[in-house]
Order: C-alpha cells, then structure tokens, then sequence
C-alpha cells in the first residue's frame, strides 16, 4: 500500500459548522454545541467551517471564536479537528485572507493549535494552486515553529481543474520545493462543481457525477489519501444519504460530508458491516430485503411468484414464466438470492481462512443456507463463495475500518459493544493483524 | 471562472453542411441554403463541412464553395461560421490539404474570410498533433496579415489519444511556442471514436459513452473552452436527441451537433429552461410527467395507486403495499414528486434571492406547493428547497446561457419573446448582474 | 491506427492455469492439461501462473514446471503463451524474484523460450515501475541473446497507480531509455483494485468498476494495446459472463479473463457476430428477445401489449396506454424494435456498401423487414439505417478480429466453418480488404 502519513486511515464523516452567526448573543453558539459532540454523534473529523457556512462579514469574528472555542474544549474533542479557511483558485485576496486565518488561528500563545490537525482549504484550481495554499501552510508552520509538514491540508475539489490536478498528485507530492506530503483528504463539493462544469438539471437538483467520485477515490488511492463525498443537502431524506453512501462504497470513497448530528451518527455507522446478516433478492435490478419470521426468509412482493404444480414448480420473474424441477428452481433463485453478512459473519469467515491458509489450504468455500418462502411455497437455498487471498484482503477493507475507529475513537467504544457486543468487538480488533 | 477568449460563452448547436453535393447543378446548394437560416433554425456556430459530409473528391470544389457563399451571404448569417477542413493524426497529406484548403479560404481577396470566426480539425491525435494544426493556423494568419491567434480552433475528439490530450489543455494553452489560447470548441465525434475504441454493440448503435463526454466537458471546464456531443443519427427520434441533450446537459456538456434545421431547433431550444413549471413523479427510477388539470396534478399510470380507507391511505408503489396516515402519505409523496422550474420560476427565485442577501440574509427557503391527484384521491404537496449564494449561482448557468443567447442572437428576439413574454425575457436578461 | 508491433491484433482470451500444484503426484498437472486445449477450448493468449494461483511455496518448483512443459508441448500450442511471475510495486524482494523466474524460464538451453511470447507482470504501479519491469525483460533478452523487445510485457492493472499510469504510455513509449514498446496487454484485475481503492459492497460482491475499464481501453487505444478485463469468478453464472462481456465490448474491451475451458469457450464466441440474425424488443430498458415461428417475430412478456379495436389499435407499454393508428403503431413499434445483426447480414452489408462506394455512392440505407405478433396482432415493420464510410469503418471491427482470428488460430477453423458455413467464412475474410 502507499504509504500513509496520518494517524486517521479512514476518515467517516466530515462535519462542518458555522464560525460565527449573526444575530445571536454567542455568535460562536454552533461550534460551541459542536464542539460538545460525542460518541457516533461526533464526527471523525470537524470543520469549524469559516468559509461558505459563515457569512463574509462575519469570518474576521469567525477566526477569533475558532481560536476560543478551540483553546477551551478542543482538548476533549474526540475526532480531530480542520478548520476551513477561504481560498479561491481566481482570487489572490481570498488566498491572502485565508493565509492570515490560518495564521492567526495557528499562534501557539491562542492555545487552540496544539488541538488542530490541519486546515480545509476550498475551491482549489490546478496543481501549481494547491502549491501555492501548502506554502502558506509551511510559512505558517515556520513563523509559529511548528514542524514542517506537522498540520494537514485537505481540499475540496469543486473544479475541473482541481479534477485533473488529483491525477498529478502522485509525482508532485515527493518534489523537493513543495510539502505536499502534507495532504490528507479529498473532499468533492458538487454545488460549485457543478457549477464550475456549467451543467443543469431540469429540477435544479444535483448531477451525480460519477467519473468525479471515481477519479477522487482513485487520486485518494495513488497517492495515499482518504476520500470524502459532498454534502448531501436533503437532510430529512435518511434512506437517500444512505443510498448515496452504498454507492460512494462500492468506488471507495468511505467517508462523506455530514451537515447535522443526525446525518454524522447515519454516516458514522454507515461503513461499518451491520449487526445482523440478511437475505435479499435482486428481482430486475431492483433489491428487495426479505423478511425474516422463524428463521424462514419470505417474500412478500410481486415481482415474483412462484406456484407448485404437482411434481414441478411455476416461477415468474419480470414478465417471464418458467416451469421447473425442484433442482432447476434451487439453482433459480441462487441467481436472485443474496446475503448481506454481518460483522460477525465476516470475522468468521476471515478466522476461518486464516486457519486454512495456516495450515496450507489456498482457498475455501464459506457457505450460507436458509429458507425462502414465496407464495407460501418454502424452498432451501445454500450460497457458497469461494474464498482465497485476494477474496480475504479486500473483506479486510471494513474490518480494517472498524479497527481504525476503535483505535481512534474510545468514546464510540460503548455504542460499538452495544452494537455487535463484546466478543464481535474483541474478534473484530484481532482479526487479521 | 477560466478566463473565456470568444465572444460566445455558450454553443448550443454545430450544424454541418456539406460543401459540394456531386450532380447537383449548383454544388453548394447545401451550404447556400444553409447560409439562408434565421431565427430558431440557426445553429450558434455553422459549419460548412468539407470534411466527412463531403466526398473526398468534390473536396477541392468544396473549398471554392466555402468561399463563394461565404463571400456572399456571410455578413447576414446570424450565428458563427467555423469550416471544418479535412485532417488526420495518422496522415500527413490530410493534414497538408487541411492546410492549404485554409490557407486558401483564408485568402482576405476573396472575401469570405471577414466572415469566419475560425475553423474545425477533425481527427486529431495527442496534443502535439493539436499543437501541428495550430501551427498552420498561425501561418495562415500570418501569410494573410490577420492577427495572430484571431481565427479559433475548435477539434473533433474522436480517438482515445484526443481524449486524453483534453487533460493536458490547461497546461499547454500558456507555453510560449504555441497559440492553442485560439482553442474554441471540443466537439465529441462518437462513430470515429467507437472505431477508434474498437468497441462492439450487438445491434452496431452507438455505445453511451459517458466518461467521454465527462472528460470532454471537464476539459472544456478546466481550459475556458465549449463541449459539444457528437452528432445524432436517428433523425426522426427527436424524443431520444432530448434525452441525449438532458444526459448531455447533467454533465455541463451544453451544445450538441446537429444534422438538420430541425435538429437545430431542437437543439438550440433544449437548454433554455421550459415556458411554464410542470410537476413529474419519479416511480422506480422512471420520470413521469403529470397532466394538470385545473391546478391539480393527475397522475394516470399505473406504478402508483391509492386508496382512502377511513381515516387513512393504502398506497402502492413498486410491488410495495404501504398503511399510511395522511401525514405519512405527504411525505410519502413529497420523496417521488418533484417540480420542474420555468424560466419564470427561476428568475423570480433569482431575484428573491438577491432581495434576501441584499438585506443580509444568506439562505432563504423557495416552496412549491401544488395539489396530486391518484386514482381520485387528492392531496395537498409544497416542495421547499433551501437556495444560499452556491445554489443561485449554479441557477445562474442556464440564465447566463440565456443571456448570451439574447446579446449574440437578435434573429431570435422574436422567437424567445413569443416563447416567454416580454416581461420574463426582460428580467431574464437583467437577472444577476 | 496506432501502429501495433504485436502478431495478434485482438486477443479474446486470458486464460490462467495454476504451475504447481500441492499433493499431486505430478505438481505441473493443471498446466499439462491446458497445453492439451485446442480448438475454441483453448484460448488466445495462456498464462502459467506463477502468482496468484499458485501458492507461494510452490513458485520455484512453478517456474520449473513451465520450462518443461512449455518445452514439450508449447510448439504445439495453438494460442500464444505468456506466463505470468511474481511482481509487486510495494516489494522489491517480490520483483527480484519474478525476474529470477523470468531469467530461468527464458533460458534458450532449457527449450522454452521459443514457445514464449512474453511475461504478464502484476501488481504494477506508477510508470515508473512498469519501467523497472521493462528494465528487467531487457536485462533477460540481453542475458540470453534474444532481440531486445522481443519478449511481449503485458500488465495487471490493480490499483489507482496503475489506472494513472495507462494515461501516460503514449508518451513514455517513445523514450530512448526504456524498451515500453514491448507492451502488449493491459488487463485489469478487479479482486485487487477493490482492495487497493478500499471499495466495500454489502454482500462482498465486486463493484462493477465502469471508469477504469473505461480507461483501460482508452489507455489501449491510445497506445496501440490490447484490453482485458479481469476474472469473472462466478463459474456457473454463464450468462452474467455474457452479459458482463457484452458491457466489456461496448467499451472497445473485447478480450477477458477465463478460469476455466468453458470459459474460454464462451469468451472466444462472445466478439464474434451471431450465426443468425435476431429481433428483440427494449421495453423500458430490458431487452427481450423475440421468439421466431415461421418468420413472424412473437413477443410473449407482459411488458407490452397490443388490442386491434376497430381500425385502430390499443398499445399499452410500461403503464402507458396508446390509442393508434395502424402508421402510428408502425411508428411505435418501430422505436422499440432492434435487429441484431449475423455475420452474414453484416458482410452482406459491408459489400453492399463497398460496390456502392464503388460506383460513386457515398452513403445508402440498409433494411430489415419481419413481421411483429403481440397479443395475436400482426404488423409488419422495416427498420432501415444509413451506412456511410464511417459507419462501415466502424462495422469492421468484428470483421477485423474474426478475420485476425482466422488467421492466427487455423486450429479453429473447422468450428468458425460449422457455425458460420463456408461460404460466410470466406467471404467474411475477403471483406474490407
């Protein structure tokens, strides 16, 4: 693997909140409740957010109530912290300003540096941009004599350009007149994004842009860092930042962007394999759960029906019918079914490999059986997947995962053993290591 | 944003005609007729193609064409006039008679050239293939005493090695020994491109394409420059040359090819927001269009039922069957129905916004309420969206595009005042700046 | 085209076979036996696996077993062979011991250099590191007294690195201290790319990965390469294989992975135009094939349906209903219908195009005619389409590899000549030419 210079190897949630708010007694009133944040409600990583969530007027009040609110609770804050200063790839006064922010907020005599992992920087352009946002960031370093490289910089990429400069990182990151080694998340912005690519969409809503995740996910991968989605801005929608984040899995962006404590817990967890394993059936590109009832997994839909006629059986399927033997429609509906595993079930299977391979077998099958029930028509069902080593490494993503926050996240330790309990738990810390 | 070069911000429509038709009495009868096009019916940039859509014979003839209507008829025609000359990364006496068919339209004798705005190369290669067009370019230039970098370039990427080339444009655009600042249009030319890919469809359509016109667009993004799609064959499909340019306009990739007067109608229609709002259902991925009636929203398909039992509602969607009081059926509702803003509607959200931040508010929220109709049952729905500066300026995209329609195209004032009123295009055209 | 410097110009087939083996009495068994393949069973390119497949204890006694077996049976071999060794970009100890294999197996006095087209290299990172495994091939053709560049390099793209690095072989090919122009396959292995992007499913199933497939036939055409996708471990599934093949070639990706005989049987007639031509409906983006009786085209789903009221009729298609006119409903229909052409009906085409061009015709339309029964109802409908050159240009591609096939693999003959018949053979490798 690429090496990795950071003590988070993955990075969940990214929660940002207002520096400073008008109109109230404590304009620092929101990142002094965030600051409170803990257990799943806290975020791995904290953004006390002095660009787009807080007034212009306001980021010069922004800066100071940072400072404060960091100097005074940041040493208890469970997940490390980023502010995110203004910058823009076109304009040298929002550099400038940006680069006085970090500045002022980095001098050790406030008290809140030694409790900063790194800044955010927004709205970055091509390569030779993000060179220009890590000078300051060693001039920062060096003028408050912190280690060179010692405070992280993340970017949100919300530009073509900054697209491409993801491609670039990899060679640009050892030359010796930058110290880009210092970067540690790419975070996409779609709403400037897609601004920035002038695209429309009849509703106004967001593009998904794919190719975007995906050439995020794999700039993270080549040079080592960690991916992070945009915000998801319809927070009443829990099952679509949940759908977003099952796709963002599948091209190995792992964290997103979360604008409540509500969405941080859904973010937070969302990673992690679940607690129960469950059946499910793939009917036409849709997924259906099933519903477990004594140990037998029914069908309630009807985009499948199935019918015994004596000896045979009668399946329709999306529009088609097919008149099977008892073997036939087993190996049927092998093709429709699938399990989702738990923790437990993938520790299992990783304990299981790992005494084969101990003692010299190469590869072998993990089975899961059940019942399914259609139309009140029961039928056995047995899965297999052959297991080997590359099958074993990549299962080892979300444990890895899961091992990362334990390390990092004592406070969560409770919701976890509530979670899975606490032989799952101690499995899971062992397993692979 | 990246500093634009051009006149045009936005292209809408590249409609090509060939320059010599064989056993015609009159050769340039394509391109005469052509030259005559007004209002609606003429594309944004015109492209007199002495290139594909001209037999490799007749293309001598077509050069001599060019000039002669151009010379003619240029002055009046209402949109850009952008030949494409013949060029290949593979061939170089393709490319030298691309050359010289320049070098002799460009001849300011013959008086066609004060008429055109640049030229088209097809076929290009890597980008020091790109670099040998616009060496000629500026010979061309310099042989007839035009200003240096003053004809535009505009490329037809049908060929992997283009396609890559589009990631290296922002860096080799500012390098002294080249004048590719000229660059105007990315232009995607898929049936090459399919050739070039060597891909396969069992019917022999076009495959999709996607991250093509992703990283076209992206180029276009991070280099100042337009993208426009490829041509689509199935003339008399204008449902499905709508569905491309919706595709197409998700991904900032506004223009599009035209084959026809009628694909340009449609084309230079398609991204301006619609006259009037409309109300649509999303059921299982399908977006469906509700009948209004009498400022109800009827919906008459049948992936949606509902019934009224007492107190509360039985809706199905999907295969799915829910209980639902009638709070729950509104928010049910609320996740499938969405609303599609008119110009109106996005100019009065544009202005209310302004409103709001001038008075020092940065987040207002915008409401849509309507009422549904399913199976009978009627329902009262109010969408609200959340607009801050980032949402209004990526609002702002088809408005701006709007209003470069509006500064370049007089020929049609007529046509979009029809189309909206007088007072929409008025406050359209003032909006934002 | 991008010149290519490889005998094979398209390669359907990657086949792997494990070089030593545990607990057997004869270690070299697995490949022993795929030295026998012939026919459509064996495929275009063979791997002794020194890596993956063959456990790490075994990899000397592994590259052993492939000097004599490649010795003995290789001149025989009907494909080309090319065994894999150990690489990783992490591990110098793992690239010193795939170049020691590669010195061993590619001595002339052991007799299977001969046989051997080159070596597939693994876990390969940034271009840098493909330069040390060229660097190595180089060192062993100099060692040997073989050509320098004669020994075909081919890579396994398995991480973000790599993805990366497919972008630059066009420029890198051309530089005087490496010998790159020996690449010859660029195959993707999905099992670990998932890990090294850290990509997580529900139920453990790979992602589909789009992008880089995408890039990696990208990367091949701009570099005069050929790509491969990776295995597709799910055996019995054959036609999610199909499926997953039919995606791979509209991506200009016509070769794959096999694992096993049947496999490659399957991937070997997966380019190849069908035997006979075919009809199918796309109704709401399913695909159905029509059944044949009698030369009418039968659609039995309950997708669509069809009622003859009078003189019109009554279309219903995904929950819509049509009232038509018998034209109209010629028109529908005509936007559902799809005729997926036979190796017959596209040479018919091609030569049809080519006498036309012939006699001066630069574009005509081909048609296809049925007759449609839905519900009983008959309708006839024609579908017609307009080749130009670049159509036809596009249309040879499957020509191109059958008729590469044809020349390379004279063992499959016979089978191309039982499905095909004789006369579309020829004519079928006279065409374009």
């Amino acid at each position: 693997m690429v090496e990795r210079r950071h003590d988070r190897e993955f990075v969940r949630t990214f929660f940002t909140s207002p520096t400073a708010v008008q109109g109230e007694d404590d304009s620092a009133k929101m990142i002094r409740s965030a600051s409170g944040l803990r257990g799943m409600q806290a975020p791995d990583v904290w953004v006390p957010d002095n660009e787009d969530a807080t007034a212009p007027s306001m980021r010069d009040e922004g800066a100071r109530n940072v400072i404060e609110v960091v100097a005074e609770s940041g040493g208890e804050f469970p997940g490390e912290i980023h502010p995110r200063v203004v910058w823009h790839r076109d304009s040298p006064s929002a550099r400038y300003q940006g680069f006085q922010h970090m500045l002022e907020i980095a001098d050790p005599e406030e008290g809140a540096i030694e409790h900063i992992d790194g800044f955010v920087i927004p709205e970055v352009g091509d390569i030779d941009d993000w060179k220009k946002a890590d000078e300051f960031f060693t001039i920062v370093e060096h003028e408050h004599g912190l280690d060179e490289g010692s405070l992280a910089m993340s970017v949100i990429v919300e530009s073509g350009q900054a697209e491409l400069a993801m491609g670039q990182l990899r060679e640009e990151m050892g030359k010796p007149t930058n110290n880009l080694e210092r970067l540690f998340l790419l975070v996409d912005g779609e709403v400037d994004y897609t601004k920035d690519m002038r695209a429309i969409t009849p509703t106004g809503d967001l593009p998904p842009w794919p190719e975007l995740r995906h050439n995020t996910s794999r700039g993270a991968s080549a040079a080592g860092l960690i991916a992070v989605d945009g915000p998801y801005d319809d927070i009443r929608d829990v099952e679509g930042y949940r759908e977003r984040m099952t796709d963002n899995q599948a091209k190995g962006m792992l964290g997103i962007w979360s604008l409540t404590p509500g969405q941080v817990v859904e973010a937070n967890r969302a990673p992690l394999p679940p607690e129960t394993g469950s059946w499910r059936l793939d009917v036409g590109g849709r997924q259906v759960d099933l519903d477990a009832e004594d140990g037998v997994q029914v069908y309630e839909g009807d985009r499948l029906s199935l019918d015994e006629t004596g000896e045979d059986y009668v399946l329709r399927v999306g529009g088609e019918e097919l008149e099977l033997a008892e073997d036939e429609l087993r190996e049927e509906l092998l093709g429709l079914v699938e399990y989702v595993p738990s923790m437990d079930d993938i520790v299992d299977s990783m304990e299981e490999f790992e005494a084969a391979r101990e003692a010299g077998t190469g590869a072998i099958a993990m089975e899961q059986s059940t019942t399914l029930r259609v139309d009140g028509v029961e039928i056995d069902v047995t899965t297999d997947r052959m297991w080997d080593e590359a099958t074993y490494q990549a299962a080892m993503t979300p444990v890895s995962l899961f091992q990362d926050v334990y390390e990092h996240r004592p406070d969560q330790h409770e919701e976890l053993a509530e979670l899975y309990g606490e032989s799952v738990v101690e499995r899971a810390t062992d397993v692979g290591s």
